[in-house]
């Protein structure tokens, strides 16, 4: 077993920066070695924040490098599965942003050769990381809530992207909702068969205009016969709204919103708090860190990596199903979208 | 305008025993004047509790009583519609405990002579009354949380009645969702065009063989557009479970369920509190007072009641959707049910 | 054993209003036979109300009916002694507004003659009664917290009295403090040996013009060992403040406010409560019926009553011990104000 | 200004391998130069991990290096004043744990030589920092609740220390409560003029014979007439207990404990939450951070510290003053102790 992991970040935005510092600050059993990104200019910001030893002009270069294990995918959505691929031909084990692609076609060319060629691979799906998250599952697996019955996961940004983004964002279903469904699929630890999807446009008539719902609630259908719901909002004008409620044979638990501070203030008006936690930069920032000391030590371990790359494809089946419900005005079964054989099942 | 109104309790079963000693301990503004029930010892004991002077050996003696302006029809489910229909034609005005009947031909019925009589009817949808429920109305009517957006409510028994209840109850859908179908049409304040049920058994298999069901989803879509969902279970095991929450354009209003006390204790195992108030006689206590008062005020000053006979009949045919929904495994719109003409707009 | 107990209402205002209310209306064990009031006007209005047959002009025809079993002396503080010896003398079971009275010359002959004259007595320390109190009690005698070490009472007002009742009121220690200093031995169980008061005006400076402080903190300690601090207040902007917490050797308890509704409001703002219930009327509605109740049932079935006439001397002379603590601003013995023999136990 | 501070870390025990990993891996504008401590391998062991060039054998090695700006004073606090002299008369910044001694007169002294040599000292106050002592302290500068005229202080060990540390400890006093006293003067924004203290022995009476006390109710009476309380006890059963209430002119504030998580578990038993955060590792790890970025930044900006040399002494003097009033029963001036003339006005 190796000690440290040497890591390539390919793609240095917002999400990349996170990775990066992360890596470099609290992760000391792995070192970044090499960073790129199409502007150099950000490329070379985080390598100096993170003390990146080189910066290439190309994924390439990354790819190339003998001295990489393993590279981390932070660049945009419709590069992931591209990269995917070539990081596996290069022999590199890989940290992938989610999704994996908006179309199963690419997202099983991926998988098939990251599986042929014998690298691990992680899909970003940080909130299982979560505290919160971590506690539900916790609570299923352990039995202290019994068999679950019932799950209802609460998903709502603070407010809608700008149109721009929302146009190439594959809709609510791809973009959003697709953490919920992997949060789903996770908690549960079963296969949706069946979703329903009730969508509209409550928050901006230009999302609608754009071809895209900003309000649903999609209705899930286990295996196992749990019911679930998923409620999502582009806007809830209070902050970020991220909660899960679990009814089981023996009990219930439910998660509250993460806030800044504890204090409650009475006036003569309200009893009140301060806002939740804004953001999933705020909100989701220790699973960030978790998630990736997780891929670093499954990989120097040569473990299983706890978010597997079949666990990146099944949330995108789940979301087309969702996407031709709502079209369609029926429940959908997510056989009618993928052949049921390539389901595979939760890995945990 | 009357100073008193003079009531005849038909019914002195558990419910009927609740409304009398509510009538004859804390509404002053009225007097139970007879009572009668199937089993003459019952209506004895009831009549001994709240001072009542007149145990009737049968409805029909109320009904001919000139001194009785009002009845409170407390019988079982099946005598509803019957007893609603004879009381009209007495004259008298109308306080039914729900579901008017389980089938939409008898409560038509009902709703046509109580209409052509001039009397009044009031249907016992008492969560209404519910402080916690009226801070939520009060919200989306006083546009605290501006435009609804999306509705959720949880309604959870502690435990399943007997099967022999079960058998006879029309059903989860018309026993247990119909308060919530009236909760829902209450709060967001328009009609449910389309409903869709995912339900199952889990709690237990004679459920099942009874031909019923003991968990179920329920998505409801709106004219408005709103989107809701309805949670039942037969069995909470921490107790009876009844919340809801309404996320608006401008914020959300969320209830949490009542509790014996407010008391934390914190130990080396947890932080924790007792168990909620266990079941709707505790739970609800207070919201059956407010709706008798609330119906004898309308009749004294002669306004309309705050829950019409109209209110009464839109929960059946949610529930007859739900019903088919869940039979036919796909989305069944209200119109599908009863004819939409006669869906008449929610009264408050 | 009588199966009904007979009772005269002597004192018409607020408080006994709401009892006579209660004993009407909600404790069939017990009948109004007779009420009195300096005003005829109040007395005649609440005879009317609670359907009490006699009005009577003083106190003395109430203590001449044969009839009557007990009293409730619900008068103004200065004429509870005077009544309760009357009463004792004429051989009526009493209960009696608290303070007692705010010498202990006074209350120590009252409950001389009580003894002496073998009527029972019960005092108006309503908040024994109260369910979040009790749940701390319950917890402290089950031995769920272990062996208490520390207590801490909270008990603000909304805002301050009228300066024309402060000035009678016998000061904040008198008046206030006493429900608070009954509540510490009732919760702890055993008794104060010596307090030191730290107080000021911070609220209004005529309070401190009438000779009284509206801010105050008591440190107690108790013959067991334990440390307790109450805290009041004359003015809390959010309303009444009624918390008390609890810490033991096995774990703590504390109690949080009681809220009109259970409804969490979150916008753009904040996430927030309505106002807790805003006094004592509303707070402590349910304890005023539940120690009527104990008093009825204790006087039928002949049992101790659960606050007795000595529960209502003890925080008189805790008083009397802060009043000189702050005033002379050191620790005060409780036996320098009383002699300790005459001190007795906590009666439950 | 420089742009980069260079600190020598003296001690390298638990407290001071967390500020060595702080500066090391989350304030980029600092750097470890050298460390040193009594136990080499503990030196070497911190150097290796937090990458720092030098290890010392002694600390005068650290005060000789002309490269180094600061040290950071993490030995046991029989040093701490010895060693701040000397980084004073080396020309050293100082960041120094709590507290400075337990006499004033070696506090004095080092107050003194920092002052005349113009170095910048900062006390270990870290509790300041965090994010819900600061929501308070933000709420009364900002008025959001009125002039404050009530403080309680709750801090609770999840247990006592062992009895070896205990006897070395200086007591309760100097070696617990003294967070709490910087605690009441840094909200409140003013000076503690009187304390009484009750206290005794609760938990452990080997703590008792070793002379000390663990459990404690401490008075505060603050210039501007604010009354105050300090809760103390070694052994809270649930954890660590950490929480505050003000109440002012215009409404109040209190912070609620720190969990590992938001989930609500309800079964059959209770509704519960996990314990809070078990002790100050995990409850104020992020004001350790803060208080080090504060440090670093004001020497490098040259701005006061925000928690100075002076405000170091204050608490030692309301410590020595809370056990002279244990000890004689009695309320103790702060000028018993120590002359006013060098009470210095919070530093903020």
């Amino acid at each position: 077993m190796k000690s440290k992991l040497n890591i390539g970040l390919i793609g240095a935005g917002r999400i990349g920066k996170v990775h990066g510092e992360t890596i470099a600050f609290r992760v000391p059993e792995a070192s970044l070695i090499a960073v790129t990104d199409p502007d150099a200019a950000t490329a070379q910001a985080v390598a100096q924040r993170c003390g990146i030893p080189r910066v290439c002009a190309t994924a390439d270069e990354i790819f190339a490098d003998k001295s990489i294990d393993a590279v981390l995918i932070c660049s945009s959505t419709n590069t992931h599965a591209d990269l995917a691929i070539q990081a596996a031909l290069a022999g590199k084990h890989i940290f992938c942003e989610k999704p994996i692609d908006h179309t199963l076609e690419k997202i099983d060319l991926a998988l098939e050769t990251v599986t042929r060629h014998k690298v691990k691979m992680q899909v970003g799906f940080n909130r299982r990381f979560d505290a919160n998250f971590a506690r539900v599952r916790e609570a299923i697996v352990s039995g202290e809530i019994g068999t679950p019955h019932l799950i209802h996961i609460i998903s709502r940004d603070p407010g809608p992207p700008p149109i721009s983004y929302v146009k190439v964002s594959g809709g609510m279903f791809l973009d959003m909702t697709i953490h919920d469904f992997d949060m789903a699929r996770f908690l549960i630890g079963d296969e949706v068969t069946e979703v329903y999807a009730s969508a509209g446009v409550r928050v901006d008539p230009e999302i609608g205009k754009a071809g895209d719902v900003d309000t649903a609630v999609i209705l899930l259908r286990f295996a196992n016969g749990v019911i679930g719901t998923i409620d999502n909002c582009r806007q809830a004008p209070y902050g970020y709204d991220q909660r899960v409620e679990v009814l089981g044979s023996k009990g219930s638990i439910a998660t509250e919103n993460v806030y800044p501070n504890r204090a409650l203030v009475s006036t003569a008006e309200s009893v009140r708090r301060d806002l939740p936690l804004n953001f999933f930069m705020e909100r989701y920032l220790d699973s960030f860190e978790k998630e990736l000391r997780a891929f670093v030590e499954a990989v120097l371990a040569d473990k299983p990596t706890p978010v597997t790359a079949a666990d990146g494809r099944v949330p995108v089946v789940m979301a087309l199903a969702a996407k031709k419900s709502y079209l369609e005005g029926r429940p959908v079964k997510l056989s009618e979208v993928a052949a049921e054989a390539s389901l595979e099942t939760v890995s945990r």
